[in-house]
């Protein structure tokens, strides 16, 4: 299934996104949700998280703000979202130095998610590598993590997608590079954070179509891209962008995604060099 | 008092409204109210919930992501509301499924509070009908909860606001339905939240006036449409919305009032047919 | 230092600015920080707060929602900050009658923040004068806390702002009164709190470079002015406004200073009359 095919499925299924996120980005992360034409949920407490979990096509896990509370919502979410085989994101936000949340991202790394997304630092320090970034900014190559990702996808079985000016992602045999996008996503708020939520929601309309997740990771990185891309065309700055990136996201036409570089090679050839 | 009055009535006196409100749209919720005139407060922890529900002009309580101390905050506020004669909204998001929020909605309605506003779903699941929307979002339709609505809004002495495409709002005797606003407000997060505090204002700048909660509401339902009519012939899209939403709401003038339809019917007839 | 010596010394450090702050506004303040070139993290948890505090160019502690747990990471992060010498900044929003935040206010305040910012209101509650504002609006003009400010800063040796429509600045010897800005800031929910989360940026940055902390903090609320004056012209509203407060702040060039006013004068002549 090719990337329109798959934004496609996203807004015919306006997928339930279950979302346990942090303080700071859960307004724009569902703003994004609502753009793209997925149906965001915030359910962060314990007793209500499990449950929600099992309902929802797909399950975002991202420990921004890991406040106790949230802590154990994520472990049950996680544990209900395994049992009801609902496919999660795992996005471990600034891990490496802060004790809480590399804790956690560890333990529930070992419960199996379908996908982590995270930026080179934090890829590097959920493999036991590096020593985190500088709060949320990654302070490493994409290119650096990209032996550790591939590792972490095949000891996991999961697909791991690091992010930056080119972003990566592997399920340990193939790996694939998307391109494009804009620098202005550093600018604000939440341009990582949601991108895992729009990676979930791609996840969970893509298993609806059969659809496999390296291929769904994939569409919903060159997705965001195309809008980032429309965006900074129409924006003045930071503060322009955001409105105009949820207008593109929603405005998003086929011949859009048209201009975005996605190259794949095979994860063996891959560590020998990057992309073309 | 016309819509126009209770309008100038809110800006005359910027109520202060005391918001315990969820995560995802205290920021849209507070820059809705200070763009209306009004004077917003986020107050949710015990000890402070209570006494400043005492002195705000009026209370919204919303249980979009009800933490325990938030809960706490909510009964807390609600009691001291109750003492002090503050009017109070309750907006019971997402109930049904979800237990922690469903139980608190029916502990809370319980105790009087002056106006519930949700969507279909949330209605009728807070009436014990139905079992819930998706989320935030109505699995049903505004005219499926007119009864319930008005069988609440009777046993319970208080006024009922049900939002979608028409709004109806009911005391159990008369129906008035509320037509305009833009299907752009679905897709901003808060759409339906940040109306639940514009209710509130109006009500608490209505009752220094005299003005009965009925019309209040009402004004806060027309006041709410026009300004999305104006915001959405303005913007491109749900990111351009917001920002052009709440200009709307700082300019709107009173001919911007004139094209909401509002029409009033018995609740005896209403139940025989949906608005002309 | 100069003003846009000082702005030159925050884009080029881009330091790490740890904020605790409240939930309304911590998207705002993210994307203000980023604008102007800062790198915030929000990390507001026990355990995580202390060590971050260490590492972090500089901190913001903003009193508007103190949950439980930030409060106590509150205290953690102000310990640390002490021991690592890391400079601070006190933000005892809606201080007054509401009883957590005004106790934990003074005894944060004990601590030795680098700079308390707040509006007249909340200077002189935490003087022990006045009674509080409304909710997080002022009760009180600038001009009223320019002796309680001028003593706060002497007795605790540290700098104190005073948010108003001329800003005013003193560490007690000397008072500098900042004009400028728009109105349109107090119609934008964190138009007071991101200012604290700029005045930690400079602080931090200034610190690199040696300036002194006056200097550092009158920068800050030059360039906020100067950037909010920007805006009002490019926007129409409430909500156009921090889109374009966004951009002003990243587009900000050394020419747009040169219309902010600044006037030094000594506390104790100033005592006898406001700015020119």
């Amino acid at each position: 299934m090719s990337t329109p095919a798959a934004l496609e499925a996203v807004r015919r299924h306006a997928p339930l996104v279950s979302c346990i996120t942090n303080a700071v980005v859960t307004n724009i992360t569902a703003n994004v949700l609502l753009a793209l034409g997925a149906a965001p949920a915030m359910v962060d407490i314990t007793g209500e998280a499990g449950p929600f979990a099992r309902v929802a096509s797909t399950l975002l896990i991202n420990l921004g703000t890991p406040q106790p509370e949230q802590r154990d919502a994520a472990r049950e979410a996680v544990a209900a979202a395994a049992d009801a085989g609902t496919p999660w994101v795992l996005d471990p936000v600034a891990i490496g130095t802060l004790t809480h949340r590399t804790a956690l991202a560890r333990e529930l790394f070992g419960r199996g998610p379908s996908v982590v997304r995270g930026n080179a630092s934090e890829i590097l320090a959920l493999a036991g590598d590096g020593s985190g970034g500088r709060g949320v900014e990654t302070a490493d190559d994409v290119a650096a993590a990209l032996d550790p990702a591939c590792d972490l996808a095949r000891s996991h079985g999961c697909v791991v997608a690091v992010s930056g000016p080119v972003d990566l992602i592997t399920d340990g045999e193939s790996v694939i590079h998307v391109q494009g996008g804009s620098a202005l996503l550093t600018r604000m708020t939440g341009g990582g954070c949601a991108l895992g939520a729009v990676v979930a929601a791609f996840l969970g309309a893509g298993r609806k179509e059969g659809l496999d997740d390296v291929s769904a990771v994939v569409a919903a990185h060159a997705v965001y891209s195309a809008a980032a891309e429309r965006a900074e065309v129409r924006s003045t700055g930071p503060g322009s962008f955001p409105p105009a990136f949820l207008d593109a996201l929603y405005a998003l036409e086929m011949q859009d995604l048209q201009n975005v570089s996605v190259s794949a090679t095979s994860a063996t050839t891959a560590a020998g060099g990057g992309p073309a």
